[in-house]
Order: C-alpha cells, then structure tokens, then sequence
C-alpha cells in the first residue's frame, strides 16, 4: 500500500478536513455545565456520523450515566497489531467570555491558527486522526493496522463513567498499543513523544476553631483563629527553598537519568522565555534541577485555593470559625498516591495546633506514568513523526497529570503512546483556546505515516 | 433638688419607657445598607421628636454626607458642668436572618430580655439616657447638670461624617465630659467602668505572581503561588505561641500594673466558662498573661480574611497569579497605629520571598484608648452605678477599639466615661441581640444619680 498517495489524499482535501473541523468545534460540548447537556448530545452523535461516514464498523453511541462515549472500530487481521486511539469531545467552559477575541465556539482563522474552545483540547487532535484513517481509507479502503477508537465525553470532568466502562470492557478495548493525541510539543516545528506524567494527590483541609465567628477585639489574643493555624500548618509543607518537608516524601521518588539530563538539556526550551510567557517576576524551583527537571520529575506542592473569613471589600475584624485550602501534589515515579496520602495526612496531624480541629478530605488521586522509550512502538512513533513534519522527533515528558492514561494501561495491560500536536501557550484552559494549523496538517501526515509504522511492529 | 422622687417616677413609667423603646427597635435603621436609608431617616425623626417631647432645646437633625446627626441640648449655667451625651442609632444588619428566633425587628420580651437589633448596640443605652433626663424633667423640670445630647446614624459604617461635624463644631460640643454607654458589664450584676480600649491597625495584603492563572501540572515547581508565599509571610507575623515578630512592635507596650493584675484576678470572669460559651477547643494566649490580660492590656494580630484560588466545590489544579489576605493588630498604650503600620509595611516587605510583588493596603487605623482613673469623674461614676445596682461598680478594660472615643477625646480635649449596661454574650453583632431589662432600669437609675454625682465634680 502506498503511502504517498495517502498523504496526498490529505493535503489535496485540507480544506474540507478544516471545515468539518470548525462544525465540529461549533458545538458546544461543555460537560460540566448542565445548560450544555443537550451540545454534548449533539456532538457525540455528530462523531457517530462522521465515523459512519469514514467507513468504521460496530458504531456506536455508548450511553453513561452522564455523557456517552462514542466508539467505532476497523478490523482487518489477528495478525495486524491493534491500536487503540483515545480522545475526548468534551470542552472546557469557556469564562470569562470577555477574554475571548472572537466567540469561543465561532472557530475563527487568524494567523495560521485556528481559534476556539477545544480546537487543540482535544478536538483537533481527535480530528486529525479521523482524517487519517479517512485518508487512508479512501485510498487503500483500508489500513495497515486494526483500529479502535474511542471518544469520550468527561475528560473535562474526570472521566468518571469511562473508568468502569474500560473495566467492563476489557475483551473489546483489547489491543497492543494506545494513543493518545491530548498533549503538546515542546516548541513549534519540534515533532514530541512524550513518555512521563506526574501524578497528583488532591486534598481539601478544613481547619474548625469555636463554634461561630468572634469578634477580633473581643477575642483576639486570647483563642486560636482557625486562619492563623490554617497558615502555620501550610507554612509547615515547604521551606522557603521549596523542599517538601513531609518525612519519607522523597523516598521513592525516581532518580534522573544522566541520560535524560542530557537530553532534556538539548531540548528547544528557553528558561528566559518560559518566565517572559507568564510574566513571572522570578522563576522558583529546587536549585538543584533545570527548569524542565524540576516540571517534569521532580514532585510539587501548591496551595490550589484558600479562603476564610472576611473576603470582600472593605474591612471587618472576624476572627473565623473555619478556615480552609486545597493542595495537591505532583507525583513522580515510583511515588504511589495512596502512599503519599497516608505520609500527608500523619504530618498534617502532627503540626496542627491543639486548640483547633483539623479535617482532611482525599480529593482525588492519580499515579505518575512513566513509559519505556526503548520499546519498538517508541522508534516508529519517532519515525514517523520525522516524516511528517522533516524533523527529528524528541522525547519529552510533562508535569501534568491525565490519569485517565494510567488507568487505561493499567486496565488494560497495555502500553501508552502519547504524541500531541498542540503548541505552548495554545490556552488549552483559557480564553482564546488555539490549534496550530500546521500542526493539524503535519499532524494528519504524522498520523497517515505512524499507522503505517506500527504495522511494523512486534507487539 | 431631691432624687428619690425621680428614681420614682422612673420606676413608675417602666412600661411607658419599654413601649418608646420597642417604637425605637422596630425602626429597622441599618446604616450599610441603601435599602434602608429611609429607615435610617424615619429614625433619626423619631429621637428629634423623643428630644422635643422630653424638652430638650437646639434640638436639631444635622444631614450630612450619608446618615443625620441629633442633636439636643439642656443648658442651664456655666457653672454647672457640661456633659456630652453620645450614642448611636444606627444597627447592624440582620443576616443570616434564619437564624432569628423573633424577628430582629420585633423587638420581643423573652425571659426577661429584650430582643431584637439594636436593643444592646446601641439604641437601648441612648434610650436609657433619655429616659433619666426625662425623669429628672418631669419631677425638677431641670437637671443639676448641662447636657449636650449626640446621636449619629453612621456608628455601625465607620463614623465618617460624625468626625469632620466634631472637628467644625468643636464649640458647640465643648463639654467636661463625655459620657458613652455602648459597652458591657463584665458580668450581670456587677456595674462596669470601662477605662481602656484596645487600637487597631488594618491592613490588607495583595501577593501578585505571574500575569495569569497557571496549571498546577504545567508549572507546579518551577513558579512561586502566590498562595503558598502569602502563607509564607502571613506564617512569619507569629511564632507558634502567638508572639508577634514584628521588630519592635512590643517597644511601646505599657506594662500591665501590679494593681491592676490584682484587680483583673478579683473579677468575676471564669476562663472555663469563656471558653465554653465560645465551644473552643482550647484557648490560646500568652502564657505569661490571664486571658482577660491578654484580652484587654496585650496587644494581638488576627488574619480576618484570606482568599486566593479555587474556592468551589470540587478540585482545580490552578497555581493562581494573585493571592490576599486582610491581616488586623490590636493594640495597646502606648502604641500608636502609624508607627505600628510603618513598622508592619518594612517587616512585610523585608520577609516576601521576591520571586512575588506585594501590595500592602492600610485600611484603617485607631489608637488605643486609657482613662486616667483617679480623676475624680470616675469616683462619681462608680458611686452612682453602685446606687443604681446595689453593688460596687468594677473597673475593666475592653478587647475592641471604638474609634470615635479617641476621636472626641483628643479633638475636644475632655475626658470620657464608658459606662455599658450590655452583657456578654448579648449577640450585638449576630442575631438574637438583646438587652436585659434589669440592665435597662437600673441603668436608667444609675443614669439618674450619675448627672446628680457629675453635678458635685470640680472639672
């Protein structure tokens, strides 16, 4: 099978790949708002049509208890490695609306990008594959390998129905390798794998002092404010370098590589520029490590939130009852959440005052995830990468979590390949959400090539 | 002029006194807010109209910039002493309003007490001034002192115009004495002579990091949060046992006088039962120090507000750019508040870590208030709340500022007499305020021996 004239298939139809691409984003599939619920219907059957028309089998819209899952496959051979392509439909809400240069859900071009909510997360990116495997279709009427592929509707919220379903559904999501499109490259024109992710412990305090608010001037002096202990316990969990200060927090955590120094160190990444970008009076990180170590494998904490008392204008002397905070934690290799959550809460017990009461509350969890680069899949993921945008891929890894990848690996004992086409400072979260529009092209390319690849591959 | 026969007719028109009083509750006159600033009128012509009933004479209402004065006055002979009257007829607002046995505007008598907004703060301890001059105008048609009667509307909001009108009419309130009844009995049964108060320094402070909100996994150990740095610096204003690190923030604290520890030690106020009443785990001050020490004569620091981040329901994994806290010290003689703010704004400044901008706001600022016992005023006032109660008056201290006490003072150059007739735990600032009726009739009855005690005062 040719590849060539599958790629030109894809060039020679980019403009109708961009318009279906900009109905796709005119949805507005946001899954947590309840006012939306009706666009997220309307999305997932949106896909359902466009998998038909591609040319998949067994479509279906998977019902949840909240957003379905979309799902469709192309089975060729036993003997034709299975790929397993995940994405997500649902968005992000899109306040504060006046941020926004032009409507959220409009899809507008300007400056080689394509601007709009879920334009790069993650629709854009679940789009390029569909225009693949159609390009390829339309060709060859077939692919070089099995593909299922799965679309979901949570990810923004947690995925929290697509959990189960995995589980319940181990014989039909079997396969020798995942995908997943939902990540960024390091810099414009540098194709990226990503093989790391850190993981997270999310956890609520709430610090109860008396049994209703005081008075400062009559009280204060004589009780523990709630937000007073709230601020000693936080300014327990790090010192003023940065240091985790929760004993046996460290022990597991993973060693870098002399080689991935190396390799990280000859990465397209500017420090000036990265704190230019988000106009950071000053960068902060353990000294010890680079920038990107310090993001990509070394654990954190953050103060995610804090509130208490008296917060609007003006001024009035309360000393609270409550007082509260969320912090979470990045996790790296071989760091377990459950684990660090027991270290967590023994030390915030022990550093919290005796005049007060202290309640902590496990958010949500999630593992690092760490993939082994020297895997076959890797090479020709790498490969076809540089084929499609003539660079030299790279491999990165990222301070996030997705821990759905995790789960999904888990479940499913398989590994993970994670190649994203989105770009720093793309808003993934943010007013004026953007997908590069080279990115979808050259990604579509890298796509048409990668399938190819992996059909070359001992699983 | 004898004053068993007034002490009579006061005791004799209790109901009549209650009913003008409960007309006087019913107004709901909360300052704050807009939606009742008709209200706040309709009250002030309620006291000019009481003033004109009883006889004073220059009654007058004073519009000012927001809410109106009252003024009203009983001049006689400059060989009598003069004493100013001052109270307030503004209330508090009424939320949370569930929480309301009767309704705050009601005023309704249970077991005793009189219940609804205002009753304590302040207008049942105007009303029981007015309600002595009348007696004693009714009975002699005179008093044996002048009096100088001012009401203001703006108590509860700061007393921002009541301070320009005292400063341009430094005349026509020129005085001896001034007389406040809008403080507490220490305890019921024991009539109380408040000698000091507390001052007060408010600050709020704004930590500003990078130009927009930040994902926690993105940029997690490479940015300072504002958040963590705020409770950084916020962690720095106290050591653990409450101590505040502000250098030479203690230089100017009085030392507390063996007399009046020894005093403080005689008063009927149980440290068990304080804490209980406000269902503290444990009470927390300084070691050295008895609660009401601490309370009254050391100076201390609250965190009244704090907020920054993700504050819903849920998680977010936001590294927010700005993070803000509303901080106030109380303080004692002889600290004044703007050597106390300058010496707060350096050590705040010296202690951020620089990798974030802080802004420090002084919101406000009162100085810390002590009378001078031994004047013979305060011989007077004791004999005549001992008249009134059957008991030995006490002298305490109070935890809270009231701003507009130093405010008179020091613009008119006079002494002043806090003589309160509330009680603890009469809920001036939360529902279910109320006022206990023994205290509104013998303070009505001290009120009458204590123009006749001042009458015998060389000033």
């Amino acid at each position: 099978m040719k590849i060539s004239s599958v790629i030109d298939f894809s060039r020679n139809n980019q403009d109708l790949f961009l318009s279906q691409l900009k109905d796709f984003i005119k949805i507005p599939s946001i899954s947590s708002s309840p006012n939306n619920n009706q666009d997220v219907q309307n999305c997932a059957k949106f896909l359902y049509n466009d998998l038909i028309n591609i040319g998949f089998t067994n479509v279906e819209i998977i019902e949840t208890k909240k957003h379905p899952i979309v799902y469709g496959e192309l089975f060729y051979s036993k003997r034709l490695p299975t790929i397993l392509i995940y994405g997500h439909y649902d968005v992000q809400p899109v306040n504060p609306l006046k941020l926004w240069t032009s409507p959220p859900f409009e899809a507008t071009i300007r400056d080689g990008r394509l601007y709009g909510r879920g334009t790069v997360d993650d629709k854009g990116q679940v789009h390029l594959h569909l225009k693949a495997i159609e390009s390829w279709l339309k060709v060859h009427k077939k692919l070089p390998v099995n593909i299922k592929f799965i679309i979901e509707g949570e990810e923004e919220i947690g995925s929290e129905n697509l959990e189960p379903f995995i589980k319940e559904n181990k014989n039909k999501l079997d396969s020798d390798l995942i995908i997943i499109s939902d990540t960024s490259m390091i810099k414009k024109g540098f194709p990226s794998i990503t093989y790391g992710l850190r993981g997270i412990s999310y956890f609520q305090l709430d610090v109860k002092g008396t049994s209703q608010d005081l008075h400062s001037g009559m009280y204060g002096g004589a009780v523990k404010n709630p937000i007073n202990a709230l601020v000693e316990i936080l300014s327990k969990l790090r010192n003023s370098n940065g240091k985790i200060l929760i004993p046996s927090f460290y022990d597991k955590v993973r060693k870098i590589l002399p080689s991935e120094r190396k390799s990280f160190s000859e990465l397209p990444f500017d420090e000036v520029e990265f704190q230019k970008n988000i106009q950071a009076p000053k960068l902060f990180n353990e000294k010890e490590y680079s920038i990107l170590e310090s993001l990509w494998c070394r654990p954190s904490l953050d103060i995610n939130g804090i509130w208490g008392g008296f917060t609007e204008e003006g001024s009035k002397t309360v000393i609270p009852s409550e007082a509260h905070a969320k912090v979470s934690l990045r996790l790296v290799p071989d760091q377990k959440p459950n684990e660090i959550e027991t270290l967590f809460e023994n030390y915030i017990k022990k550093i919290s005052p005796n005049e007060i009461n202290i309640h902590i509350e496990r958010m949500h969890g999630g593992n690092p995830f760490i993939s082994d680069i020297t895997h076959p899949a890797f090479k020709a993921a790498s490969l076809a990468l540089e084929k499609g945008f003539g660079k030299k891929a790279v491999f990165i890894r990222e301070g996030g979590s997705i821990p759905i990848v995790n789960n999904m690996c888990d479940v499913l004992n398989v590994n993970c390949l994670l190649i994203g086409f989105g770009l720093p400072g793309e808003n993934a979260h943010a007013p004026d959400e953007w997908l590069d529009l080279d990115n979808y092209r050259l990604g579509i390319e890298s796509a048409i090539h990668l399938y190819k690849g992996l059909s070359e591959v001992k699983f």
